[in-house]
């Protein structure tokens, strides 16, 4: 395995300690338990925007802390969701007394953990509130997840619900906003090579040298459907027609009812885009494909938009979203009303992510 | 070879098709000769900088064009130098009456294509002035260069000048700044994979499994040495001790005299760094290696400035200038003084580097 790693045990702690020396004007990190917060936190009357995961995603979730975005970010192990404890004390950490917005990512040990973390939160008399992100539109369930998995949107989804929170939104409409941009978003991604998880010392799969996996997840988890490695226009095609065609989800999620005390159940149905609609495209790279290439594939996008009636009001394009240095792409849409485009527009200042500041 | 790509000759034109369409609001694209310029060009009474070289370093320079930066950049075919004629007609496009600055990478293609340039442009009643980087340490002469290549400090220096032009520096001025940034910075990259230009197909060079290039150019030319693969603290600190203990380094550099209408030869040494020195740090991916991996080097660079007396007072973490899909990272330093902090700070508004605005 070559990787520019230390011990590796240490490679979360590390990466940690080179953030925070990197940028003490946006962040502080916490060690034990690791979370990281924004050098102000907490901010007072503010609602807290909290994410998290597993390790190995990176910029995404600790680059996203700061001005703008999520007040903290909990890392768990490389692709390995963090623990409970990790999200109520960087929950503590960050609460200014409006609530705690937790942004969860579909993946099974991550929704139980954060939902545990409510409950901690709950019971400590933080307001917290939890919204699911599920935007896959490769594949119904996966290895690691019961619907649909959470890629892309939430990206974006940390930067606008950031921004609302920023500009004083309270906790619910952080949430009610949060559950639109997640009903609004839909991602598909591809690789090319696998990637290597340090613990693990050996790639996480084998894909021989002409074949592709297209609706690959962000762990290397398998997609939709290996197939002979095509051109950029070809893949590009497949992907936002799948994209741009995916009928109405409806699926049901659990939201804690802090009146009541309790979990509830809520049915959500996505509307299906119409042509029309205007969208922030967002084109990722997994980690280990340059930027040049998204460039070509951005191209293609915009052609078949053009060509579909769906106008791209605002893009992003280079490796936000990544599986360690695992080459390929994602493409994420995401459809934008003014309020959307309000928050995206407005400034951000992080390590991963900035203008405007 | 596995690529996001369509066919192979294609694959400047079609990263040069995405980039216009993506920020239409920064740049503008030329296709006969390729160049990107910005998209309010030419500013008037403005000196415009003007870089260019091979393509596959990206986002350097295209992604470095708008305002605070470049007002227009020459990309080449990969790995190859841009024409003189794409250098001239590009600094036509951008001349605000205030002259061009070429900031040049020392290499014996790009430094003979944009000599011609300035004759050109100087033949065409356009002030122009080129200016080269050569702040690597890691080899004397390389496989494509008489003297140091120019690897980082371009990035930095593209930045620093870019502002100052903004600011309303002339010519003369933005040529001095140039020069002095050069002389102040100095870097060493190392990789632990090849990369694969897409006309050759095939791997640029062959690295074994457990050994790494320490000294590596950002073209996969040979570095100071191969040897066993090693921990990233082992490799940060070999690497900045290098820059850190690199001695004065004179030099002869061709300049072009306005007033003579010809070449002057003229003597530049290098002052070393010593205790007490502040410096913006920049540690770039060549492409491959996350920006995870990036922050355990920049924490040990850190550690090591700490115990030398070196005080870095800004940072710069990702991949800036690459190698395509290479794996493996370099270093810059640049000594920072009150004139080049003032311009670093300076909003920019580029697709690859935006703050402020």
């Amino acid at each position: 395995m070559k990787k520019l790693i230390n011990a590796v045990d240490d490679v979360v702690k590390e990466q940690l300690e080179g953030m925070l020396v990197a940028h003490p004007d946006m962040l502080k990190v916490n060690f034990e338990p690791k979370y990281v917060y924004r050098a102000d936190a907490p901010v007072a009357n503010k609602v807290a925007i909290v994410s998290g995961g597993g390790s190995g995603h990176e910029p995404m979730h600790g680059g996203f802390v700061g001005m703008g975005m999520l007040d903290g970010a909990c890392p768990g192990e490389v692709f390995t969701s963090p623990t409970p404890d990790q999200m109520y004390e960087c929950a503590r950490a960050v609460d200014g007394g409006a609530g705690v917005l937790f942004l969860v990512k579909n993946y099974t040990g991550d929704v139980l953990n954060f939902e545990t973390a409510v409950e901690l939160a709950h019971a400590d008399g933080i307001k917290a509130q939890s919204i699911l992100i599920d935007d896959d539109v490769a594949v119904k369930d996966s290895l690691y997840t019961a619907g649909r998995r959470g890629v892309g949107t939430t990206v974006l989804c940390e930067k606008v619900v950031g921004a609302a929170a920023e500009a004083g939104y309270d906790l619910d409409q952080c949430a009610d906003l949060a559950r639109k941009v997640n009903m609004y978003g839909r991602s598909m991604g591809m690789a090319i090579t696998s990637c290597t998880v340090p613990a693990a010392g050996k790639p996480t799969f084998d894909l021989p040298d002409d074949e592709m996996e297209i609706g690959i997840g962000i762990h290397g988890e398998p997609g939709q459907k290996r197939m002979p490695m095509a051109t950029a226009d070809e893949i590009t095609t497949m992907m936002v027609n799948e994209i741009l065609d995916d009928a109405a989800y409806s699926r049901t999620v659990r939201e804690w009812d802090r009146e009541e005390g309790t979990w509830v159940e809520k049915d959500l149905t996505d509307a299906p885009y119409v042509e029309g609609d205007e969208f922030i495209v967002f084109v990722n790279s997994m980690g280990g494909t340059p930027v040049s290439e998204l460039y070509a594939v951005y191209r293609k996008v915009a052609e078949i938009c053009e060509k579909r009636g769906a106008k791209i009001v605002r893009n992003l394009i280079g490796p936000y979203i990544t599986s360690l240095e695992m080459q390929g792409m994602s493409i994420t849409f995401l459809k934008a009303d003014e309020e959307i485009l309000k928050f995206w527009d407005a400034p951000v200042n992080t390590p991963g992510l900035r203008w405007g500041a």
